[in-house]
């Protein structure tokens, strides 16, 4: 992918869910709509937090705009940090049913589809560069098993085909709000405008690193 | 106390310590230092993290400026809110030397002094105005046992005796900077702007609310 | 405190609370009534999970067993080894109603009363030699405001009036056992037998060493 | 896969790493050796903590015994439960060195070959009998990117082949046992006895249930 001046950039964000009246994912991605970044313009687009609803509204935002990179947000209550993820699989398993009321359990999110698939985010370079600004950051390993998962495994199973050449796409946790922090005692946050540089910075290395650092992000178990 | 004209403030804050370049603790204080919070002018002092020192100088403080109100602040490094102090206890035990490589076992912060001091401050109110505010809070029973905790019974021994009579004073530990969690991958952090303006409320709180809030705040253990 | 012949070991534990069917502290307890201890008979009695009526059942059992060295256990549910507190406060601060549905918010434990008590049991010996024998161990610093603090805070204010010189005492947090934990994924237990073999070396320490260590284990926070 | 007199079922553990002395997967290993479970006799195989040579190690072992059901066990030293774990992906990339001191980063356990393989034991049937048991148990979504998943991810690739049709296989963490957990203060544990009963639950449960339970058992994120 090199950024032109037409390049086009989808940063989704979820509806809020479990209650919650609002969502940093969608709130991060609204605040960036419209900039642009690296010579790539960001459109932000809103998701519900529905299995199957979810990946169709990515689907129809990945039709229409055909952008040359995307990035799937989402909010990880409790992470304490930025968390480019590293990996998506192909199962939902919920936990708590999904904002239509869906609790599916060990089904594929698509059928007769690889297990899983690498994000093709420059992952540890983002956290490298989220650091030196000063933002807290690193590699998760493991998305989860509900909508976030789901909608990221969607979209890396999209870009794999080859109509998508070359187009990367990943997804990112961010943690709660302070304001979604105060009724969880105890519970880590980051406040939206260090989200926001956050997801713009995510962005800028995006579009301007192509070979990922080889540096350990790993976990041991 | 009755907040007038000519009520001054005590903030202190610490230096830095544990290899750390800068500590939210005295970054807070300075910041608020000459600033009128509800007719008291804040006087922030920094305190060296060493055991004994830091108790001679906050003497020397507290002799000069003859404060209506002290609050003293610290780093909780791995916190991720504004903790309010309970209590304080006659103490020494560090885990690791101080900032003068002295690492008092078991020792008495003041000898022939009572075992622990409750703060008088109206930390129940400041954790509920706080969060109200936005700003994650909580009340925490264990000032641990390093320098703080030794500053905290130390201020208390002090405001305990008659001449003092009717100086509120506690304990208030702030989480770790952003820029001080980049480098401990999963530590929870807050910006100073949050934690400045948590400060400031607390402050406000403590010069109006004369009888603390009877919500529980304890813990199981 | 010599071991005597004659000794008798006053070792208390709960009855299960909060929805719980069995409290691994009266377990233990249970297991080890009867047994002689380095020439010390353990006496086991259970005290109800209530502000109040425990602090009564304990001071019946003193009276009546003059016990020569004092063991109160509580369940830690959550922590993951066996932790002798240091620390007694006298404050009563419920986060959850009590087995008779009182819920006290900051009353004092004894009115005119210490702020708090040190444990006089020899806690850091009694670390060292656990882990020795490889049965994990801490020292906490704060027993919480529910009711295994306020029986706690009862017991060493028992045991510093002029009557009961020379009498030890403190109290244990033992970890939720297997059966426990299972309701709760991620919940640390310890088998029954480990808590018992440790309540065992717990008590053996307290009979034989005198003088603690100086070891820190101190907090920072 | 049917029971029958002549099954085998190969049970791995790793031998000690990271300056450990002593690693609970090989011990609960090698107490089940020999042992016969429903009409299958364990035989218990140590893999080098080792990328490479563990995998070796591990097909020298498939091919000479022809198992029936394939379970690798590992330590994951902070765990409180038994971890079945989900999902096996095709990644090293190791935080610390191995016991040979290698350390790779991003490179594919098998080139060429897919993202990630599933579990094909009934994780979920484990998990509830064990629970049962009074043994606590979780399914775990990620089993890191170390040594462990190495060999998940072998196992499971050896297992995709067609001679292997049939042949059922997964991984499971255990947590450190209470002579390691005894060296860093609040480490969770589970004694060696109680691993052992689980992973004996375990491998009846695999060598009984054909269709696993469908109960949630996911994660958020």
């Amino acid at each position: 992918m090199t950024a032109s001046a037409v390049s086009r950039i989808l940063l989704t964000g979820f509806e809020p869910f479990d209650k919650d009246s609002i969502n940093p994912s969608w709130e991060v991605a609204r605040a960036l709509d419209g900039e642009v970044i690296v010579g790539g313009t960001v459109h932000a687009v809103q998701l519900p937090c529905v299995f199957g609803n979810a990946m169709q509204v990515l689907d129809e935002a990945l039709t229409q705009l055909q952008p040359a990179l995307v990035i799937s947000l989402g909010l990880a209550g409790g992470r304490s940090d930025i968390t480019p993820e590293r990996v998506a699989i192909n199962l939902d398993d919920a936990r708590i049913p999904d904002n239509a009321g869906k609790q599916p359990v060990d089904e594929a999110v698509v059928s007769n589809a690889p297990a899983a698939y690498f994000s093709t985010l420059p992952i540890k370079a983002m956290v490298r560069n989220l650091r030196e600004a000063g933002i807290p950051a690193s590699v998760s390993n493991t998305a989860g098993t509900f909508v976030c998962n789901h909608v990221f495994y969607a979209l890396m199973h999209r870009l794999s085909r080859r109509a998508a050449a070359g187009v990367r796409g990943g997804f990112i946790h961010v943690p709660a709000l302070p304001q979604q922090a105060v009724k969880q005692p105890g519970m880590a946050s980051m406040v939206l405008e260090a989200q926001i540089s956050a997801i713009r910075e995510a962005i800028r290395t995006a579009m301007t690193v192509q070979q990922d650092l080889r540096e350990n992000a790993g976990q041991l178990h």
